[in-house]
Protein backbone atom coordinates (compact mmCIF):
# COMPACT_ATOMS: atom_id res chain seq x y z
CA UNK A 1 0.00 0.00 0.00
CA UNK A 2 0.98 3.43 -0.68
CA UNK A 3 1.78 5.67 1.92
CA UNK A 4 1.20 9.74 2.27
CA UNK A 5 3.09 12.09 4.41
CA UNK A 6 1.09 15.02 5.13
CA UNK A 7 -0.42 17.58 6.90
CA UNK A 8 -4.35 17.30 6.84
CA UNK A 9 -4.88 21.19 7.10
CA UNK A 10 -2.24 21.83 3.92
CA UNK A 11 -3.99 22.14 1.18
CA UNK A 12 -0.96 20.90 -0.68
CA UNK A 13 -1.48 17.71 1.46
CA UNK A 14 -5.06 17.78 0.66
CA UNK A 15 -4.97 17.49 -3.03
CA UNK A 16 -3.88 14.20 -2.58
CA UNK A 17 -6.54 13.22 0.19
CA UNK A 18 -9.33 14.31 -2.44
CA UNK A 19 -7.47 12.32 -5.46
CA UNK A 20 -6.72 9.00 -3.37
CA UNK A 21 -10.60 9.01 -2.62
CA UNK A 22 -12.36 10.20 -5.49
CA UNK A 23 -10.42 7.04 -7.08
CA UNK A 24 -10.95 4.78 -4.63
CA UNK A 25 -7.27 3.71 -3.96
CA UNK A 26 -6.46 2.55 0.06
CA UNK A 27 -3.71 4.60 1.58
CA UNK A 28 -1.97 4.66 4.75
CA UNK A 29 -1.62 8.24 5.69
CA UNK A 30 1.17 9.30 8.07
CA UNK A 31 0.87 12.77 9.82
CA UNK A 32 3.37 15.42 10.02
CA UNK A 33 3.06 18.62 11.07
CA UNK A 34 4.95 21.31 9.26
CA UNK A 35 3.48 23.90 11.03
CA UNK A 36 5.47 23.14 13.96
CA UNK A 37 8.74 21.78 12.66
CA UNK A 38 8.15 18.45 12.01
CA UNK A 39 9.37 18.31 8.47
CA UNK A 40 12.80 19.94 9.28
CA UNK A 41 14.02 16.81 11.72
CA UNK A 42 16.79 14.87 10.37
CA UNK A 43 14.36 11.68 10.02
CA UNK A 44 12.27 13.58 7.67
CA UNK A 45 14.96 15.12 6.14
CA UNK A 46 16.18 11.62 4.90
CA UNK A 47 13.41 11.22 3.42
CA UNK A 48 12.46 14.30 1.68
CA UNK A 49 15.74 16.91 1.54
CA UNK A 50 13.82 19.66 0.72
CA UNK A 51 12.04 19.16 3.94
CA UNK A 52 8.49 19.90 3.00
CA UNK A 53 4.80 17.27 2.90
CA UNK A 54 3.43 15.87 1.15
CA UNK A 55 5.43 13.28 -0.11
CA UNK A 56 4.49 9.99 -1.71
CA UNK A 57 6.33 6.51 0.04
CA UNK A 58 5.68 3.56 -2.54
CA UNK A 59 5.86 -0.09 -0.71
CA UNK A 60 9.18 -0.37 -2.31
CA UNK A 61 10.51 2.42 -0.47
CA UNK A 62 10.66 4.86 -3.23
CA UNK A 63 9.50 8.32 -2.88
CA UNK A 64 8.75 11.15 -4.65
CA UNK A 65 8.05 14.68 -3.45
CA UNK A 66 5.84 18.15 -4.85
CA UNK A 67 2.32 17.84 -4.59
CA UNK A 68 1.32 18.38 -8.00
CA UNK A 69 4.16 15.87 -9.61
CA UNK A 70 2.18 13.09 -6.98
CA UNK A 71 -1.26 14.13 -8.84
CA UNK A 72 0.04 13.60 -12.24
CA UNK A 73 1.65 10.06 -10.98
CA UNK A 74 -1.06 9.00 -9.30
CA UNK A 75 -3.64 10.07 -11.76
CA UNK A 76 -1.56 8.03 -15.13
CA UNK A 77 -3.83 5.75 -16.40
CA UNK A 78 -7.36 6.76 -15.00
CA UNK A 79 -9.88 9.73 -16.06
CA UNK A 80 -8.66 12.38 -13.90
CA UNK A 81 -5.38 12.46 -16.27
CA UNK A 82 -6.08 13.42 -19.83
CA UNK A 83 -4.63 11.33 -22.33
CA UNK A 84 -4.62 14.14 -24.94
CA UNK A 85 -1.07 15.44 -25.50
CA UNK A 86 -2.80 18.97 -25.66
CA UNK A 87 -5.02 18.25 -22.92
CA UNK A 88 -1.71 17.56 -20.45
CA UNK A 89 0.22 20.07 -21.33
CA UNK A 90 -2.50 22.46 -20.77
CA UNK A 91 -3.12 20.46 -17.24
CA UNK A 92 0.70 20.80 -16.75
CA UNK A 93 -0.09 24.88 -17.17
CA UNK A 94 -2.69 25.07 -15.04
CA UNK A 95 -0.81 23.01 -12.18
CA UNK A 96 2.28 25.34 -12.66
CA UNK A 97 -0.16 28.34 -12.50
CA UNK A 98 -1.52 27.09 -8.71
CA UNK A 99 2.43 26.58 -7.43
CA UNK A 100 3.77 29.99 -9.23
CA UNK A 101 0.79 32.51 -9.17
CA UNK A 102 -2.02 31.22 -6.51
CA UNK A 103 -0.58 29.34 -3.76
CA UNK A 104 2.23 32.04 -2.59
CA UNK A 105 -0.08 34.20 -2.32
CA UNK A 106 -3.55 32.88 -1.28
CA UNK A 107 -2.05 29.28 0.97
CA UNK A 108 0.51 31.98 2.51
CA UNK A 109 -2.39 34.53 3.77
CA UNK A 110 -4.20 31.45 4.63
CA UNK A 111 -1.49 30.23 6.99
CA UNK A 112 -0.67 33.56 8.19
CA UNK A 113 -4.40 33.96 9.36
CA UNK A 114 -4.75 30.58 10.89
CA UNK A 115 -1.23 29.30 12.09
CA UNK A 116 0.30 32.76 13.59
CA UNK A 117 -0.22 35.32 16.44
CA UNK A 118 -2.30 38.00 15.57
CA UNK A 119 0.48 40.26 16.52
CA UNK A 120 2.75 38.50 14.53
CA UNK A 121 4.88 41.05 12.52
CA UNK A 122 4.38 38.37 8.94
CA UNK A 123 0.69 39.86 8.89
CA UNK A 124 2.42 43.14 7.15
CA UNK A 125 2.69 40.75 4.65
CA UNK A 126 -1.26 40.71 3.84
CA UNK A 127 -2.34 43.28 1.93
CA UNK A 128 0.24 42.53 -1.00
CA UNK A 129 -0.52 38.74 -0.42
CA UNK A 130 -4.77 39.48 -0.89
CA UNK A 131 -3.59 42.33 -3.87
CA UNK A 132 -2.40 39.78 -5.98
CA UNK A 133 -3.97 36.56 -4.63
CA UNK A 134 -7.51 38.53 -5.91
CA UNK A 135 -5.44 39.06 -9.76
CA UNK A 136 -5.06 35.05 -9.55
CA UNK A 137 -8.79 34.50 -8.74
CA UNK A 138 -9.66 36.62 -11.49
CA UNK A 139 -7.45 34.66 -13.74
CA UNK A 140 -9.56 31.84 -12.80
CA UNK A 141 -12.73 33.59 -13.01
CA UNK A 142 -11.98 34.39 -17.08
CA UNK A 143 -11.51 30.80 -17.39
CA UNK A 144 -14.19 29.61 -15.62
CA UNK A 145 -17.03 31.98 -17.58
CA UNK A 146 -16.01 30.11 -20.63
CA UNK A 147 -15.09 26.38 -19.61
CA UNK A 148 -17.17 24.29 -17.07
CA UNK A 149 -13.98 22.88 -15.58
CA UNK A 150 -9.95 23.84 -16.61
CA UNK A 151 -9.22 21.35 -18.87
CA UNK A 152 -11.06 19.65 -21.86
CA UNK A 153 -14.33 20.12 -20.28
CA UNK A 154 -14.21 17.59 -18.11
CA UNK A 155 -13.20 16.94 -14.06
CA UNK A 156 -9.80 16.34 -13.97
CA UNK A 157 -6.60 16.93 -11.57
CA UNK A 158 -5.87 20.82 -12.52
CA UNK A 159 -9.60 20.88 -10.80
CA UNK A 160 -8.08 19.21 -8.22
CA UNK A 161 -5.36 21.55 -7.43
CA UNK A 162 -7.07 24.49 -7.74
CA UNK A 163 -9.63 23.18 -5.60
CA UNK A 164 -7.43 22.79 -2.65
CA UNK A 165 -6.59 26.24 -1.92
CA UNK A 166 -9.88 28.12 -3.66
CA UNK A 167 -12.37 26.48 -1.59
CA UNK A 168 -11.01 27.59 1.58
CA UNK A 169 -9.51 30.98 0.46
CA UNK A 170 -11.63 32.83 2.81
CA UNK A 171 -9.96 31.48 5.58
CA UNK A 172 -7.26 33.64 4.24
CA UNK A 173 -9.29 36.69 3.56
CA UNK A 174 -10.35 36.39 0.30
CA UNK A 175 -13.91 37.36 -0.38
CA UNK A 176 -15.22 35.12 -3.53
CA UNK A 177 -18.79 37.42 -3.85
CA UNK A 178 -17.32 38.81 -6.81
CA UNK A 179 -16.29 35.49 -8.49
CA UNK A 180 -19.70 33.49 -9.42
CA UNK A 181 -18.12 31.22 -11.80
CA UNK A 182 -15.89 30.09 -9.21
CA UNK A 183 -18.26 29.21 -6.51
CA UNK A 184 -20.51 27.51 -9.30
CA UNK A 185 -16.97 25.83 -10.21
CA UNK A 186 -16.35 25.03 -6.46
CA UNK A 187 -19.64 23.77 -5.76
CA UNK A 188 -19.52 21.12 -8.83
CA UNK A 189 -16.00 19.72 -7.76
CA UNK A 190 -18.43 18.88 -4.06
CA UNK A 191 -20.50 17.53 -6.06
CA UNK A 192 -18.23 14.69 -7.07
CA UNK A 193 -17.95 10.85 -6.90
CA UNK A 194 -16.25 10.06 -4.00
CA UNK A 195 -15.85 13.90 -3.17
CA UNK A 196 -14.08 14.32 0.74
CA UNK A 197 -13.98 17.91 2.52
CA UNK A 198 -10.70 18.61 3.95
CA UNK A 199 -10.36 17.80 7.62
CA UNK A 200 -9.74 19.95 10.23
CA UNK A 201 -8.91 19.13 13.94
CA UNK A 202 -10.70 20.02 16.69
CA UNK A 203 -10.73 22.85 18.09
CA UNK A 204 -10.25 25.01 14.89
CA UNK B 1 6.25 27.32 -37.33
CA UNK B 2 5.82 27.59 -33.41
CA UNK B 3 6.38 31.27 -32.33
CA UNK B 4 8.00 31.92 -28.51
CA UNK B 5 6.76 35.21 -26.85
CA UNK B 6 9.78 36.06 -24.31
CA UNK B 7 12.41 38.19 -23.33
CA UNK B 8 15.83 36.76 -23.67
CA UNK B 9 17.34 37.88 -20.35
CA UNK B 10 14.47 35.83 -18.12
CA UNK B 11 15.89 32.43 -17.08
CA UNK B 12 12.72 30.86 -17.80
CA UNK B 13 12.37 32.15 -21.25
CA UNK B 14 15.79 31.13 -21.67
CA UNK B 15 14.88 27.29 -20.97
CA UNK B 16 12.44 27.10 -24.15
CA UNK B 17 15.40 28.54 -26.58
CA UNK B 18 17.75 25.83 -24.82
CA UNK B 19 15.75 23.44 -25.36
CA UNK B 20 14.41 24.20 -29.33
CA UNK B 21 18.32 24.72 -30.35
CA UNK B 22 19.19 21.15 -28.78
CA UNK B 23 16.10 19.93 -30.07
CA UNK B 24 17.10 21.87 -34.11
CA UNK B 25 13.59 22.84 -34.13
CA UNK B 26 12.76 26.11 -36.12
CA UNK B 27 10.92 28.82 -33.91
CA UNK B 28 10.40 32.71 -34.31
CA UNK B 29 10.87 34.39 -31.49
CA UNK B 30 9.08 37.92 -30.93
CA UNK B 31 10.32 39.78 -27.67
CA UNK B 32 8.17 40.76 -25.39
CA UNK B 33 10.16 43.15 -22.59
CA UNK B 34 8.38 41.82 -19.21
CA UNK B 35 10.70 44.28 -16.95
CA UNK B 36 8.93 47.39 -18.78
CA UNK B 37 5.34 46.19 -18.58
CA UNK B 38 4.93 44.80 -22.10
CA UNK B 39 3.07 41.85 -20.22
CA UNK B 40 0.21 43.77 -18.92
CA UNK B 41 -0.61 45.05 -22.36
CA UNK B 42 -4.31 44.74 -23.48
CA UNK B 43 -2.72 43.17 -26.31
CA UNK B 44 -0.55 40.79 -24.41
CA UNK B 45 -3.49 39.88 -22.27
CA UNK B 46 -5.68 38.40 -24.38
CA UNK B 47 -3.01 36.11 -25.45
CA UNK B 48 -1.99 34.96 -21.69
CA UNK B 49 -4.55 36.25 -18.87
CA UNK B 50 -1.65 35.83 -16.49
CA UNK B 51 0.13 38.18 -18.15
CA UNK B 52 3.34 36.35 -18.31
CA UNK B 53 5.86 35.03 -20.37
CA UNK B 54 7.44 32.69 -21.92
CA UNK B 55 4.09 32.15 -24.21
CA UNK B 56 3.91 29.39 -26.77
CA UNK B 57 1.76 29.51 -30.07
CA UNK B 58 1.14 27.05 -32.05
CA UNK B 59 0.52 28.08 -35.94
CA UNK B 60 -3.23 27.21 -35.81
CA UNK B 61 -3.27 29.99 -32.97
CA UNK B 62 -3.49 27.78 -29.42
CA UNK B 63 -1.63 29.17 -26.46
CA UNK B 64 0.35 27.20 -23.52
CA UNK B 65 2.06 29.37 -20.83
CA UNK B 66 4.04 28.89 -17.93
CA UNK B 67 7.79 27.93 -19.28
CA UNK B 68 8.22 24.10 -17.50
CA UNK B 69 4.33 23.32 -18.85
CA UNK B 70 5.81 24.07 -22.22
CA UNK B 71 9.20 22.32 -21.83
CA UNK B 72 7.37 19.03 -20.89
CA UNK B 73 5.12 19.55 -24.24
CA UNK B 74 7.80 20.40 -26.62
CA UNK B 75 10.10 17.34 -25.20
CA UNK B 76 7.54 14.47 -25.51
CA UNK B 77 8.75 12.01 -28.18
CA UNK B 78 12.11 13.63 -27.80
CA UNK B 79 15.08 11.69 -26.01
CA UNK B 80 15.10 14.59 -23.54
CA UNK B 81 11.43 13.76 -21.91
CA UNK B 82 11.09 10.09 -20.49
CA UNK B 83 9.23 6.81 -21.23
CA UNK B 84 9.36 5.61 -18.02
CA UNK B 85 6.41 6.27 -15.74
CA UNK B 86 8.70 6.77 -13.18
CA UNK B 87 11.18 8.70 -14.34
CA UNK B 88 8.19 11.57 -15.87
CA UNK B 89 6.72 11.91 -12.19
CA UNK B 90 11.12 12.46 -10.82
CA UNK B 91 11.08 14.82 -14.13
CA UNK B 92 7.63 16.64 -13.12
CA UNK B 93 8.86 16.24 -9.41
CA UNK B 94 12.30 18.85 -9.84
CA UNK B 95 10.31 20.93 -12.37
CA UNK B 96 8.23 21.86 -9.37
CA UNK B 97 10.51 22.26 -7.21
CA UNK B 98 12.31 24.92 -9.58
CA UNK B 99 9.43 26.91 -9.56
CA UNK B 100 8.67 26.88 -6.04
CA UNK B 101 11.68 26.46 -3.87
CA UNK B 102 14.27 27.73 -6.48
CA UNK B 103 12.86 30.59 -8.91
CA UNK B 104 11.07 32.60 -6.35
CA UNK B 105 14.77 33.53 -4.28
CA UNK B 106 17.26 32.91 -7.14
CA UNK B 107 15.35 34.56 -10.11
CA UNK B 108 13.75 36.85 -7.67
CA UNK B 109 16.76 37.82 -6.54
CA UNK B 110 18.45 38.26 -10.27
CA UNK B 111 15.75 40.47 -11.22
CA UNK B 112 16.26 42.73 -7.81
CA UNK B 113 20.38 43.11 -8.95
CA UNK B 114 20.01 43.47 -12.27
CA UNK B 115 16.83 45.53 -12.99
CA UNK B 116 15.83 48.00 -9.73
CA UNK B 117 17.98 50.49 -9.03
CA UNK B 118 20.69 50.31 -6.42
CA UNK B 119 18.71 52.31 -3.77
CA UNK B 120 15.29 50.71 -4.20
CA UNK B 121 13.24 49.26 -1.62
CA UNK B 122 13.07 45.60 -2.76
CA UNK B 123 16.74 45.37 -2.00
CA UNK B 124 15.80 44.89 1.76
CA UNK B 125 14.49 41.26 0.39
CA UNK B 126 17.90 40.48 -0.47
CA UNK B 127 19.35 39.29 2.64
CA UNK B 128 16.20 36.70 2.91
CA UNK B 129 16.29 35.74 -0.34
CA UNK B 130 20.01 34.44 -0.35
CA UNK B 131 19.30 32.66 2.17
CA UNK B 132 16.48 30.07 0.92
CA UNK B 133 17.98 30.38 -2.14
CA UNK B 134 21.50 28.79 -0.89
CA UNK B 135 19.42 25.89 1.16
CA UNK B 136 17.94 25.40 -2.63
CA UNK B 137 21.28 25.02 -3.81
CA UNK B 138 22.21 22.98 -0.92
CA UNK B 139 19.26 20.30 -1.88
CA UNK B 140 20.96 20.15 -5.62
CA UNK B 141 24.05 19.82 -4.99
CA UNK B 142 23.44 17.22 -2.28
CA UNK B 143 21.37 15.04 -5.41
CA UNK B 144 24.05 15.69 -7.77
CA UNK B 145 26.46 14.33 -5.21
CA UNK B 146 24.92 11.31 -5.51
CA UNK B 147 24.05 12.04 -9.21
CA UNK B 148 25.33 12.76 -12.81
CA UNK B 149 22.12 14.55 -13.68
CA UNK B 150 18.88 15.28 -11.80
CA UNK B 151 16.78 12.05 -13.41
CA UNK B 152 17.77 8.98 -14.83
CA UNK B 153 21.13 9.33 -15.46
CA UNK B 154 20.69 11.06 -18.54
CA UNK B 155 19.81 15.05 -19.64
CA UNK B 156 16.62 16.12 -19.60
CA UNK B 157 14.65 18.85 -18.93
CA UNK B 158 14.75 18.92 -15.35
CA UNK B 159 18.66 19.66 -15.66
CA UNK B 160 17.17 22.51 -18.55
CA UNK B 161 14.36 23.80 -16.10
CA UNK B 162 17.50 24.08 -12.77
CA UNK B 163 20.16 25.10 -15.37
CA UNK B 164 18.46 28.17 -16.37
CA UNK B 165 18.59 30.37 -13.46
CA UNK B 166 21.42 28.54 -11.60
CA UNK B 167 24.23 29.13 -13.99
CA UNK B 168 23.63 32.90 -13.75
CA UNK B 169 22.76 32.54 -10.10
CA UNK B 170 26.13 35.13 -9.52
CA UNK B 171 23.88 37.58 -10.51
CA UNK B 172 21.71 37.37 -8.15
CA UNK B 173 24.77 37.86 -5.37
CA UNK B 174 24.65 33.29 -4.68
CA UNK B 175 28.16 32.50 -4.32
CA UNK B 176 28.32 29.03 -5.89
CA UNK B 177 32.75 27.69 -4.67
CA UNK B 178 31.09 26.08 -2.22
CA UNK B 179 29.06 23.62 -4.71
CA UNK B 180 31.29 22.01 -6.72
CA UNK B 181 28.67 19.00 -7.61
CA UNK B 182 26.75 22.24 -9.45
CA UNK B 183 29.49 23.77 -10.95
CA UNK B 184 31.03 20.16 -12.51
CA UNK B 185 27.16 19.85 -13.73
CA UNK B 186 26.91 23.06 -14.99
CA UNK B 187 29.71 22.63 -17.40
CA UNK B 188 28.30 19.13 -18.36
CA UNK B 189 24.91 21.13 -19.33
CA UNK B 190 26.84 23.74 -21.33
CA UNK B 191 28.90 20.56 -23.33
CA UNK B 192 25.42 19.06 -24.44
CA UNK B 193 25.05 18.99 -28.19
CA UNK B 194 23.40 22.07 -29.58
CA UNK B 195 24.22 24.25 -26.59
CA UNK B 196 23.38 27.84 -26.54
CA UNK B 197 24.12 30.40 -24.24
CA UNK B 198 21.65 32.79 -22.56
CA UNK B 199 21.56 36.35 -24.67
CA UNK B 200 22.09 39.60 -23.22
CA UNK B 201 21.65 42.69 -24.95
CA UNK B 202 24.75 45.06 -25.54
CA UNK B 203 25.22 47.16 -22.17
CA UNK B 204 23.98 44.38 -19.66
Amino acid sequence: MITIYGMRTSGNCYKLQLLLDQLGRDYRWIDVDSAHGETRTTEFLARNPNGKVPLLELEDGRRLAESNAILCHLAEGTALWPDDAWLRAQTLQWLFFEQYSHEPYIAVARFIHLFLAADHPRRAELPALIERGMRTLAVMEQHLAEHEWFVGGRYGIADIALYAYTHCAAEGGFELQAFPHIRRWLESVRQQPGYTPMQYPSGM
